[in-house]
């Protein structure tokens, strides 16, 4: 993914990258064991129509989530953290200003 | 599947229902057992949006093909007949001159 967070230092960009790639990972994780779950009751028209559709979302959320260079890159952060899918830890380095309003927007 | 076949005779009709609906259930069963094999292998990203594009165009195909109300439902049996989806047999009872036709058209 590219890599334009304007009025980041090169350190904190680098920090964001791999928290957000470790993130990505496990989010692909949560998908493909979510696939595998619907795959193991798949013996209908039905249920395959419901597993394109489901793909087609979870497709589109995370396409449009895990945008790196998306401008509220600290919401999506928090959401990720609130997700289970990042942990605070893993942005240590980021100003303190960027990491307060990561925890402060988790919460919600 | 709603049924209208003008011209068809309702004996005939519930021939080709028949047929349509098995050859729709092979198709079906085709499917899930190439999605189960697709699953097999999934472990990245891009693997997942493959099988979400397999399953896209295999729904546009296969709800576009089984439409049972189409005009050009022999030319649909015929080609099921050369996909192996369909026995000729199975449409035994209607007219020798649509039997003919998908005969002929199947071996195209």
């Amino acid at each position: 993914m590219e890599m334009k967070l304007s009025g980041w230092s090169e350190p904190e960009q680098a920090i964001a990258k791999t928290a957000f790639d470790s993130a990505y990972q496990r989010a692909i994780g949560a998908l493909i064991a979510a696939v595998r779950t619907q795959v193991d009751d798949l013996t209908s028209a039905d249920a395959v129509w419901q597993l394109h559709d489901f793909l087609s979302i979870q497709r589109h959320v995370i396409e449009g989530r895990f945008d790196f260079r998306s401008d509220g890159i600290l919401f999506v952060f928090a959401s990720l953290v609130k997700e289970g899918l990042l942990q605070v830890d893993e942005l240590a380095g980021l100003d303190e200003e960027k990491l307060t309003k990561v925890k402060a927007m988790s919460r919600f």
